[in-house]
């Protein structure tokens, strides 16, 4: 039995590289390009693998179309999460919860669909003064830290500290610190109707981030882990039973 | 010291009582009025119990005064979910973002505020005919199981069966089984913010569940369990923080 | 890049089978081996299954060189636990710790390696009087839960009830409801050291349950998820570090 | 309704303090006699406190009837893990999962009573040079993080990293960082039978930590939680139970 490829689409709020030549230099395709190579280049021929961005269509990209063929979506934004129509929003909410994988990366955490998904403000502390990130497994029987070092070493990121404002997560993989003494959840999976979601925090465009090997590893096995078994993409739905009227599987 | 006063406000929805006699029958006062006599029971001058109710004014009684005021809120609602204002729904989530407790009773899975807490669609599996439940501590540990048999019987209850779209609690505290064979998380916590939240399932308004004297009593145990510990009401929100730029406590 | 087959050993107990025939009759190779076709049935050229016994030599079939090249172990036991030396329940704990995926099934909660991994009695409620077991899915998201119908149901089987006392599962997966009424939180994921444990109990030797094409699935689901990803089996074992000694991936 | 004291008993391995004189300038009546001082200072009246030590009687100060009149259990010990006795290490567990609470600091971790509730190797990362540790709070939610400040300070302590080979804690409150960049997770709870565990990491004998005002509230908060709100003193144990054979509060 083959598995069939996994179908991701990388959507990219892709403001910032248009409008900060800093960010452009070392993003010249997009931060949505590098996160998806990343992707590629760990997964090669068992992944295909779409962008998608902000401004590109009234859709941001993301149409029921893309969306019923996308098995795991990764989400960057940061300057714009309000320029993201609700109705957008609403069909990934109602695909995550129907078992599409979503992966949430770094300044994600404060998009729309995120917090719709958690419930709670998702603030959390912060600083942009090139502070060395260490990324430490916590859970090594984790699919998400295979071949991973202990631990990541980011030579300059912005820092993101406690409390982040999250329920508790399922899974709690990665903590990391920060020079300034900071530590934060920043590897975590929550299970949302049928769907696996996986928060990961590394990534600023100020810096070099996606092209890091490490990160490129964990966002690939991120990926991989939010895929889900089922067969069929729906929402959870049941109604009134009957005694012994029973589902078989899906 | 001596611990001042719970306040504990207790919210109904108060339709079924005013236009099905058999409702009216059982709680000829409103759900409302049995759930702030079973936590007065409980927990005597060590609460003050005041109610508030859907149709009482265009806050549903549930002002920025009243919610100040509370330190836990139950909330109890089945067929006019969608009567609630989004305005209230707004405060009412703030609040318990900020700390105030929240004891969600039955058919509340399916209100708005719950909903929104949670991320997720909240389904369930039901069936309104007459089931027994029998409701089992599935964690001795914990104090919203304080004085209760193993298990709870009640006589006869709407079946809520799995598959319920929750997210995983926090704590699993009760799991029921019915007649019809079906099984249900009856007892969760959940963590949102500096609030804690208590869902409990027993308690339909075609039956005088809220009039057992076990239910009563988790339902007086588990507003105790929601108060919160904190001294000031305060949404998490941090923000940026220079090095070494720390909190006192709060 | 081919993942190399998953190497399997079934333990079994192996005692009610040749003592008692009403056993013997359901199970004329041994439950082990009943097991071991299970996990072939639904996982072919993928896995290498071997089988153990308690009475097979001195080591219950469990020398140092069989763990070495077991990717996951099950274990069935019932009536002896007692049996099993101390020495091979130090190794298999100590192979556990290292990445050895268990799978624990019925009675086995009783073991002694069991009870060793918990730090709990593992006791439970018994009633051995053909109950009806019905075995729901709460998390629909899990891979062990892949094909499996909701709920399963097993027309007899000995009754496991509430309070299960075990340390709170990592990820809890099934739910089983009896006709008695009872409860049973019927399967559970555990994380110790590198590995991964699954426990699953429906499964008595007086019933046909592992000939139940369901129960059949799960356990190989089961033993598909309890292999580690970790390239290396080693106990966890770090030491004093000084500032800046990392460790590469394992 | 008033509440009865809350019966600590603090055990100290009290080895340092007699053989090393930095130590023994530290904690000049013991390491144990600081614990219960911030025990006292923090609760008053509302705790009877007394010390246990490793070679004060063949019990380690642990007599049945000591443990029986004991809530809750501090332990606290480093050099001499290996002479504490089976026996007492038996009496010990069996009574937290009769539910007596148990607070583990720092090297406890390494203690056999600790290691045999938890099953795994609870090892750890570690180095004794001065680092400074920030505490950090990622549940303000939970009852031991009231009054603490956001992170705790403390200016010089032995480093513990991850991975700390512990199971998931059933609540993680406390995420510590080190001047090296090390994170570990220095505030766990834990639910073993009827007993609550938590587990504080602050606190080596070559430092003065158990005189800083807020590991002292810390612990004080600590002892407070692990306390039973079950009424009787009993291990787990049912057995067969009759279809509605069902058990009375306890």
């Amino acid at each position: 039995m083959t598995t069939p490829p996994l179908r991701v689409t990388v959507w990219g709020e892709d403001r910032h590289e248009r409008v900060d030549p800093q960010v452009a230099e070392l993003y010249p395709d997009g931060m949505h390009a590098t996160i998806a190579d990343a992707i590629r280049e760990h997964h090669g021929d068992a992944v295909e693998v779409r962008t998608a961005t902000l401004d590109q269509d009234d859709d941001h990209g993301l149409s029921d179309e893309v969306l019923a063929g996308t098995d795991v979506l990764t989400w960057w934004g940061h300057m714009a999460h309000e320029d993201v129509r609700d109705e957008v929003v609403d069909r990934v909410h109602e695909q995550v919860l129907a078992g599409m994988g979503l992966v949430v990366l770094h300044s994600g955490h404060w998009s729309t669909i995120f917090r719709r998904l958690m419930g709670t403000t998702c603030r959390l502390r912060w600083r942009n003064e090139q502070d060395r990130e260490l990324v430490w497994t916590v859970d090594p029987t984790h699919p998400i830290t295979r071949g991973v070092p202990q631990p990541i070493e980011i030579a300059a990121q912005e820092m993101y500290g406690e409390f982040f404002d999250i329920p508790v997560p399922d899974e709690l993989v990665f903590v990391s610190s920060f020079s300034g003494g900071e530590v934060f959840r920043s590897g975590c999976t929550f299970r949302r109707g049928h769907g696996r979601i996986f928060y990961f925090s590394p990534g600023d465009q100020d810096y070099p981030v996606y092209h890091h090997p490490d990160v490129r590893r964990v966002v690939a096995n991120g990926v991989a882990w939010a895929r889900s078994d089922r067969v069929q993409r729906a929402v959870p739905w049941i109604d009134r039973r009957d005694v012994g009227q029973f589902e078989a599987p899906t």
